[in-house]
């Protein structure tokens, strides 16, 4: 694997609650997901708990991408973690998507060893998480 | 589960590669990590590559632990997320000391919904990564 990641820490708002209770759907829009971030999926595994909220992870060729669900809450937290090509971007808006969020706040952290071998978080700059909004249902 | 989460972002470094790429040595740091960290492990996934490297995720009931090595760099990127009353600051100790790793770099990012129901990503403020050194084997 490529050692230099990049790793989207995404925030979902107000989501559908039954989406985020429902472990088949978690579990197919996260595939998706990795899919649309150009990666490879090789291992799934989720866990409904009760009385509600998901968590999946798909082990990926090129890291791996997670989601703990709050249905109680409509909110949803995502890890897209990728190395070598892949692109984290187009998952997150996979999810922003079917998960009916209103809106998502989200940072890139980068991770692992930059070109010069030294780790690549030290040197990276934060920045405010950026928002961005879900499609309004009503005008679909 | 609680809204709030506590997500440790850590980058161990000059770790022991044959240790980074012993699949079963990688999965039980893992789950000893959980431990330390007072979560419940629930389902465990891991993965070795070929020609070398291994990723392991644990679901906890907390949230989730994920590990990602690269033992020809001597180098595994690693995630704590836990919720509740868990702490994740005990499981990245155990880690530095299980991979050998000559020093870490981490970050804690705030997860999830703050008290008043805000994501608590947006109000946070980012510090440079914290560095801690591992043991001096020799020293053992």
């Amino acid at each position: 694997m490529d050692t230099l990641g990049r790793h989207l820490l995404v925030e979902y708002f107000g989501c559908n609650p039954r989406i985020l209770d429902d472990e088949a759907t978690v579990e197919s829009g996260l595939v998706e997901a990795a899919h649309a971030a150009n990666t490879t999926p090789l291992r799934t595994v989720t866990h409904r708990f009760a009385p509600h909220g998901v968590t999946g992870v798909v082990i990926i060729a090129e890291s791996h991408l997670s989601i703990h669900t709050w249905p109680e809450a409509g909110y949803a937290s995502v890890d897209f973690f990728t190395c070598g090509k892949s692109d984290p971007l187009p998952a997150k808006d996979v999810l922003l998507s079917r998960l009916q969020a209103t809106h998502c706040e989200w940072v890139e952290i980068k991770r692992g060893l930059d070109p010069q071998g030294k780790g690549a978080m030290s040197s990276m700059r934060w920045t405010t998480p950026q928002l961005e909004h879900g499609a309004d249902p009503a005008a679909e």
